[in-house]
């Protein structure tokens, strides 16, 4: 795996609420990612089908490891779901291919499947790619990042900020 | 509150993955609700600002309480959702509203605000309505639904059915 | 051609705001449509760019083809439509496949090329089939209908109806 | 009027898609723009309803006013749309309002509604926000856009840049 991929992974694998949905980044290369779920009676809804939310969740993940993973910080600003089947349980898949990339934006389409290929939903996003690296993100974060030491005051004003 | 209306939250105080996220259903009412969100760590993504589907789940809970709102059972067809600022963590409020019903469909918007009341996110969603009321698909659920005890292959069809 | 094929042709044949844009269905089969336009200064906006209104028509026709195939009424209920790229003009192809069928909604993905095989636009759009067909909507026209002369008092109820 | 106003509105007025369709905008100030449409036969489709493209296209045209209100050159990258009623005929009117304004991006939402003021349509648009203003786009069109003469490998390279 490239030191650019690496990044992107440990990035993602910093992602709390993906990890309380229980999502796993599979693949991730230029342009492309995969994502699992295995659905559990945590991600139901009171009508006993999958939530949209643990759905989105999973698409997102995707979403960003493909639009991040040329190295530049790029956040979502736009997205279309289109929920196409109730699921049956067992492991959804997420699987995220830019299909359009300029300095700015990136676009990806994304297709949730169940075990047996049926497509599930499909996720189109827009992503704005900042003027920094996630190197760059990473090392400003410094030292409280890397020890999990949190400092919001620190952070504020990037947490604050307009995505755009 | 009125009997529709208990039935609605009923159902939605069931949704675990709302549940799990930590999502409290504050009102709803016919075509209208409003859902709450404290953000704490673990609503954040590898870059430390709020996880998309986190902000998602939050709108799509209201979404789903307004647009169940007169009693009939309805799915989410299609989201779209813009993220308009990175927010500064506090509580995330989502508030729903009926745009438009007919005897299939039902959309809403919700808008996503902070504690200072600024825009995070706006959501535009279509729910396809089934001929089921909430009341029916309960009952028809038995007494499993209500002891909790699981028999995934009596609820097969249904939970494998197409939304629409 | 099949039957069913030859109304849906002659029902988009009669579609007079494509017709104004300029837009030609080129095939049509069960979920599948191509339609084309030629771009020419009528299309441009004040910036000299091809408008998303007209790009917008283009793939809607081909959308209404396919969602329309199967000789089931259909109405757009939502789109989403990614704008990726300025073109260069010349002629652009709008190819419409369905990704998802129940009896009551259709889902399509259309992607607008550009002569040189470039990916100008992609557009998600959901359609809610209604209970009439198609030769039953043109036969409720009546004489009318066929020899285009318009009576709009007679059709209005239906002119005024939901959409679904 | 403001001198700003002026040129969007010189700029949308030479928008021959939008003139071909025959959309007036009514106003425009920072944010905010009021366009509208006069239905006729020419903007309905084969089943005798207004064209998704038309309605598209007027929602679009207010738009585009809107987020460029403020002099800076802006473009569309995504829309979502909601069909909610076919319509009675007689005019249309689409009002947009930013709801959310970056330096880079910019966020509408467009209700499009009927005579009777029901809810037709509901438009969320994104646009992007290029480095030039308008007022340098349009010097850099040189005499041919301000005689008419067109010229267009002179403006080639813009016309087939990236949107962003």
């Amino acid at each position: 795996m490239k030191g650019g991929m690496k990044l992107v992974r440990a990035i993602l694998e910093n992602d709390r609420f993906a990890s309380l949905t229980g999502i796993k980044l599979v693949k991730v290369s230029e342009g492309y990612a995969l994502a699992r779920l295995r659905i559990t009676d945590k991600h139901l809804n009171g009508l006993d089908i999958v939530q949209g939310g643990a759905v989105f969740t999973l698409a997102d993940l995707a979403f960003a490891a493909a639009c991040n993973s040329h190295g530049q910080a790029a956040v979502a600003i736009n997205v279309s779901i289109s929920f196409l089947d109730a699921t049956a349980g067992g492991t959804l898949s997420a699987e995220a291919r830019e299909v359009a990339l300029s300095s700015k934006l990136s676009t990806c389409v994304v297709r949730v499947t169940d075990r047996r290929g049926k497509l599930v939903a499909l996720f189109n996003g827009t992503a704005y790619r900042k003027k920094e690296t996630l190197a760059e993100i990473r090392a400003s974060r410094g030292s409280a990042a890397r020890t999990g030491a949190r400092k919001p005051k620190r952070r504020a004003p990037e947490r604050r900020g307009q995505r755009a």
